[in-house]
């Protein structure tokens, strides 16, 4: 008899929240987007939901309007780290771009994060998709679509190399005879490629989890690939449960080609829980955070999301007329998403940017911490998830109604574990630790 | 009447310890080296010392070799940040290469580290200069020495516009009106260089120290020119009271041309204390120590110092014909240091690997706490000091028994303080914030 299948549930953290107006609503803390120990109080509330992880995004530049929302805050690794020292399980998800960084630095840092974590350390790779960040790092246009996810795997593959340029066992400490390693157990990566060449072997010894757990969110036709080919966790969007099922389906249909099981990764779909004690409180939530809404934002973020400039148009009005995916250099995935969603339900310039502004393009869902809970249910039960990134609209409320009222509803219907089991991120998550290519042996986590 | 100049004591933490043989000694724990709590009790017990800061030295490569020595563990600011989680006034210096880093990555990560530290965040600025960590970075070369420094210089230019380009007032966070920043606070970095093309803003708020410290090591022409420029603390290596107070002169008389003050910048020579409770305890930890060497490790040290492969040669013998500095394109100043040590004191490579043993070319001094305390004394009261960089051959022990017994003779003759009296590392170096280049201003940091 096998353990019945449970979810996984990822809290993705932002500043005041994930809702565009949250840092207006009198529940959230926007004074305290650089304070660390916010941040620690949250992961701690995470951690007492028994989450499976807590997870930063990240761009490299100044995102949206400044003047509008409580934007700028830490580096992601940086703030990880100083999280670890006081939390004891939960996972630490950092994203990092491959399209501006050097494999060498990323390998080390994720390495770095591991030891100090114990084992709990996630990236989650993005290919840096704008003109504002290209522009911070020496270039006047982003590198298009197709060359960024070239460039994204040969750096995973200079990565694992780097990874595994330690055996297990390489360090023998022997005082008496004065042997430190065993230089015969360290590898050089060697790589020489078209985009990277890196000598090895790392400066870090392999971490317990051996690779960072590998998490990947873009669901272009690329990003689908290169998650079907490194990613163990894919966190998506998608609007209905059959959107979710068909994603679900296709994701898992394409591990096969790279040697891999269907459950070698797993898929984590957004939902930005809107809590209430009664429905009506919860759509009351919904709409005062619409209400504080600032529309020059909104606006301004739809435009990013779409590659189109709609300042000025009328908010009461349709969108304008769209290019085509292929022709998108930026987060196609998130561009058809939302051209989508406006077609199908109708919607103005207005409503578009409400029902935008909680998830950002993510699935919203207000109601009781029952109703919440059976949406879960049903998603994972139905083919669509195994799991969720739980996106709190307004933190820290989102996350504790969350963790109090929901969590313990999943744990009375057997979805969701009461005591965590795993001593590592991917022991949590019930992947395996990956084997070092020099020996092909993975080493059991008991040391 | 001013109060009486006092001494500043960093501590340079290193794995086992900085003798090459540390980890060989019993009282070293090298099996931590990778053990977050390994170095949060050395940063406490730094701390319960009052010292002022601890600091990391870095390489992107693996160093020497792993072999015979305790090599490989953390990323410093990775470390660092889990480090500030647990400590509440110790600075956290971490160095970070400018050649093979982007400012905008750099630039943030220091940011971050400042507001979760609360403002102790330093910088040790290095041009990494070894084939090895070229190699790790897609060149088959290093960069010419001259180069290495020019980049340094625009990379510094970029950091400090991106550090001034939130100004200290530019959140605003009104809630009612919905304005979260002042965006005419907010200025773009729209650097155009030689090395680099930055456009900015950077993506964190102004931190608490406006910069982090600034901190530089090179004691070549180029190094100690870059330090005039730009550092306000300089680690370096000296071997005799005369030699120390020439290099402090030499470097304190650069400072006017960049119009800055005498007191805008502290020179901390490293030193290795051996400690012993009589002056033949001492002696005989450093012997215990030399006969630990593992004489390939030391041959192959010396041969990177002096970029001549010294393998084969007869231990018992003479260095062979050097060359000269102008034609050294890796650390020129350890070069001539070195140079000049084995010369001066006619030393066979033995001899020279004994000496460099326990300070790579920093002074080594073994005595009692009142002999140690005594030596810093006098370079700091005739000319040669404004403090030290304490390097401990053995840790823990070796800082433990500084904090315990050399700290409390310096506090007794008023050399030291007995309690932390600033907030920052700045405030405890009694170096001022930064004035913002668009304001002119400096905050006062009472916020």
């Amino acid at each position: 008899m096998t353990a019945p299948r449970t979810l996984h549930l990822n809290a993705f953290l932002m500043n005041a929240g994930h809702h565009d107006a949250a840092w207006r609503h009198p529940d959230s803390s926007p004074e305290r987007v650089t304070d660390l120990r916010y941040f620690q109080e949250l992961a701690r509330t995470a951690e007492r939901g028994r989450l499976d992880s807590i997870f930063f995004a990240d761009g490299l530049a100044l995102w949206g309007k400044a003047r509008y929302n409580a934007l700028g805050g830490f580096e992601p690794l940086t703030l990880l780290s100083a999280i670890a020292a006081v939390t004891e399980h939960i996972g630490l998800i950092a994203t990092v771009s491959t399209t501006f960084n050097e494999p060498f630095h990323t390998a080390r840092k994720f390495a770095s994060l591991d030891h100090i974590s114990g084992g709990r350390a996630g990236w989650n790779i993005v290919t840096s998709g704008t003109v504002d960040e290209a522009r911070n790092f020496n270039r006047d246009e982003h590198l298009e679509h197709r060359v960024r996810y070239e460039r994204a795997r040969e750096f995973l593959d200079v990565a694992t190399k780097l990874w595994d340029s330690w055996e297990d066992d390489a360090i023998v400490l022997d005082k008496e005879r004065g042997i430190y390693a065993d230089t015969d157990k360290l590898h050089p990566a060697a790589h020489r490629g078209e985009h990277f060449s890196v000598a090895g072997p790392l400066n870090v010894p392999r971490s317990p989890q051996g690779h960072p757990l590998l998490v990947q969110a873009g669901s272009s036709e690329d990003g689908k690939e290169f998650a079907a080919q490194y990613a163990e966790a894919v966190f998506t969007a998608q609007q209905t449960l059959a959107d979710g099922q068909t994603f679900y389906k296709d994701l898992k249909s394409r591990l096969a080609r790279y040697g891999r099981a269907e459950s070698d990764l797993l898929v984590l779909p957004g939902i930005a829980p809107v809590i209430g004690s009664t429905e009506a409180e919860a759509k009351a939530l919904e709409q005062q955070l619409t209400d504080l809404q600032v529309p020059e934002y909104g606006l301004a973020q739809l435009s990013g999301m779409l590659n189109v400039d709609l300042t000025g148009l009328p908010l009461d009005g349709p969108l304008p007329e769209l290019p085509e995916e292929r022709d998108i250099n930026g987060n196609k995935s998130r561009f058809t998403l939302v051209a989508e969603l406006a077609r199908r339900d109708g919607l103005t310039l207005r409503e578009l940017i409400a029902r935008l502004g909680a998830g950002r393009g993510h699935r919203v869902f207000a109601g009781t911490p029952e109703q919440i809970a059976d949406q879960l249910e049903q998603w994972f039960t139905q083919g669509a998830a195994d799991g969720f990134n739980i996106m709190a609209p307004v933190l820290p409320t989102g996350l504790t109604d969350f963790v109090d009222q929901v969590v313990p509803i999943l744990q009375r219907r057997g979805l969701f574990r009461t005591e965590y089991t795993g001593r590592t991120l991917r022991e949590n998550y019930g992947l395996p630790r990956p084997a070092n290519r020099h020996t092909g042996r993975p080493r059991p986590v008991t040391a």
